[in-house]
């Protein structure tokens, strides 16, 4: 519980998006990128950018700002995405496919290697080239070996004992999609994933227009 | 970009996962609600449930708690979401379908009105209730009264011509899952939403205990 009140979230949010652009100017050749040429692409001010960036442990900006190969060395192993990290996925649903489409997370160094399912007409499929697995096999497919982190994408109902499951297996991260608090024991890490977080933001910037127009 | 910096973005993104709390209670028939029990719930501190409360304007809390009515209106006002917000969605891929079955939103008073895609393969079916319509078609759909929101789910290399489209329509409020930086006008607020954001912060925690444990 501590640790969490150190951490700065919306910083922490944001270190996929810069990751991203890097990358892309990475294969674009591009060399050194300008605290002000991200303020830019990610829409928030320089100083915030700075401070994101000092996170990293990267040493203060030189006048032809950052080189990107180490900028991107510096964000990767802030994240410890500088190693593979294996993952699995529970719940092949519309959001688990759409997760496993996810591309970039190969270059984040996020390998799922399995996806598990409960439904008959679900198990067997391939999906993104993973075949989808029963979910009473996971022990078997883990063979001692869990996952670091485990991604569950199930209903609401059925998270919770996928939760269990995965715990018991070994399994210590776990992002749940599920629209609840799961209970795991304390060396266990979740990360609940509240997709309306995103459309509160949108509504919290809304309402303020509004007050303001009103006004 | 100044109203941005102002907004405590943590606790506005918390807000949805405190009034699905509450109307569970609401439904449950529970009339008080204790700050603690909040806070065990969204695993997180007293005093940050405390301050992310006080931000909807409620007074203070008092012996027996909040009163669950009470919170849930004041949530719902802060984030203007004790209207009805109307939206569209375009791009009916797996992402997309995931959103259209969401039940959580009607709650939150977002109705997506309307499905576009582009694919043939799409137009014409129903995914939870709408009929996916051809994005073509998107003026004569709104005819003149432009969705407040439009959720963006389409290719990184598609949205931009979807963002201009819309924005042409009148659309203020884009909440945009492609991965790309939409350039818009002022006027327009964009909400990016970067899935692999929970993924950086579930792996700095990963990473912090792999370097407690080394230390």
């Amino acid at each position: 519980m501590r640790k969490e009140k150190l951490l700065n979230i919306p910083a922490i949010r944001r270190m996929p998006t810069y990751l991203h652009k890097l990358l892309k100017m990475q294969a674009e050749g591009r060399s050194s990128v300008s605290s002000t040429e991200l303020a830019d692409y990610m829409k928030i001010e320089l100083i915030v950018v700075r401070k994101d960036i000092s996170l990293t442990g990267i040493s203060g900006q030189r006048r032809v700002g950052y080189d990107v190969n180490e900028l991107i060395r510096y964000i990767k192993n802030y994240l410890g995405w500088d190693e593979i990290i294996s993952g699995v996925l529970v719940g092949a649903g519309s959001l688990g496919t759409a997760l496993l489409g996810y591309t970039d997370f190969a270059h984040y160094g996020f390998r799922i290697d399995h996806v598990f399912d409960i439904s008959p007409e679900k198990i067997g499929r391939d999906i993104y080239g993973r075949t989808v697995c029963d979910v009473n096999d996971m022990a078997a497919c883990f063979a001692g070996n869990p996952p670091e982190i485990a991604v569950i994408c199930v209903s609401n109902s059925a998270a919770q004992g996928v939760a269990d499951k995965l715990v018991s297996l070994g399994v210590k991260y776990i992002w749940n999609f599920a629209n609840v608090s799961l209970q795991v024991p304390p060396h266990v890490v979740v990360q609940r994933e509240v997709i309306a977080g995103g459309l509160a933001m949108l509504s919290v910037r809304r309402k303020q227009d509004r007050t303001e127009n009103d006004g």
